[in-house]
């Protein structure tokens, strides 16, 4: 029997507007191992930029850790990103939500000039140099542009951010619901997910396809 | 063209130890979705329990809301349970998570002595009495017997569970992962999903199977 393959899931906190996107977390757990794949899940050990009550909109004057939040979605099996190694995966993918631009990046506040955190940026590169498909979904194909410049990509149709991956060095497709677009040169697969204005089947199917893709790439 | 099928979601809060279950939440949402109805989400307008540390297990000293963490599942759409109204719903549905026995009643603490929040309590007693289908995942059909008494339902096969069941009135069938049992007088259907070691994708179909079986009850 062959061993099953490895996806590392990385998130970002728990909710759209502070954390990982609920929804795109979930599924993409559900599309890795619907697909006979396995799943480790990973998120950062550092402070969440805030919190957001997610019924107002407003901030809280609150504090909470990436991952312990993260830990919410991964039913307490998660680990700390620093643990990372390239070389125990055969696959790497970023769900979506604001704590990509907020916790594992600050492109939400600094757009193109955007750092992203350090982990996260090593995972991405030590994916890369060792051939491995890299996975990302609604607005984390701007870490990936970020940490690798010239990279085909997509997050749906939204302009702001289309050319802000294009001052980064990528070349932003426009795609809708569902829709993949894939650079067989670094491997990576992206869908626009929830930077459209998507419901959860189109989520689920945008997502299963990034997977199944990603599935071919190994 | 038909109007679809309305279904009501209450949450109990967001993650698996203190609040609603992150993947039967989610997965319930699509399932409801992928099989051509609609939802509208709801959650008590009140504090947690607790809050616990989903990496350690540990209580943190914390508080929180239970319609503003469940906010973060349902992507800030989502009313106070004191709004639901039995005549606007065909189907009213509970996820799982230990948010049902702590928020949503007493139950993790006092078994079939338990009491259960009122407005969760009248939503559960008015569907039933319009003759409308009500689904439980996981620990929530313990709050239906505690309101309705002797029904026919299934947590699994925790003997603790399925005892404080039968102590308060209902029938406990022992199942495995994506059965159901369905109590046609009082149109109640149930499914274990993590109450059993269960994957993703048992839970996934578990829940599809309960969505179904209640549109087949309309």
């Amino acid at each position: 029997m062959n061993n099953p393959v490895k996806f590392a899931v990385v998130l970002s906190g728990c909710g759209v507007f502070d954390g990982a996107e609920i929804h795109e977390a979930t599924l993409t757990l559900y599309a890795i191992l619907k697909n006979n794949a396995v799943y480790d899940i990973f998120a950062p050990d550092i402070s969440q930029h805030h919190v957001v009550n997610h019924l107002t909109g407003q901030e809280m004057k609150e504090t909470r850790n990436v991952m312990i939040e993260s830990a919410r979605i991964a039913r307490g099996k998660i680990s700390p990103l620093s643990e990372f190694s390239a070389e125990e995966y055969d696959a790497l993918i970023f769900p979506g939500g604001f704590g990509v631009a907020k916790n594992l990046s600050d492109f939400a506040f600094k757009g193109n000039n955007c750092t992203v955190n350090e982990e996260a940026a090593n995972a991405i590169s030590a994916m890369v140099k060792l051939n491995k498909p890299v996975g990302a979904l609604c607005i984390s194909p701007v870490i990936l542009a970020k940490v690798l410049g010239d990279i085909e990509v997509t997050i749906g149709s939204d302009e702001g951010t289309a050319q802000a991956l294009e001052e980064m060095g990528a070349k932003h497709e426009n795609t809708t619901h569902e829709e993949i677009v894939v650079d067989n040169r670094y491997k990576i697969v992206t869908t626009p997910c929830y930077m459209l204005d998507a419901n959860i089947v189109q989520i689920a199917n945008g997502t299963e396809n990034v997977i199944k893709e990603m599935l071919k790439l190994i």
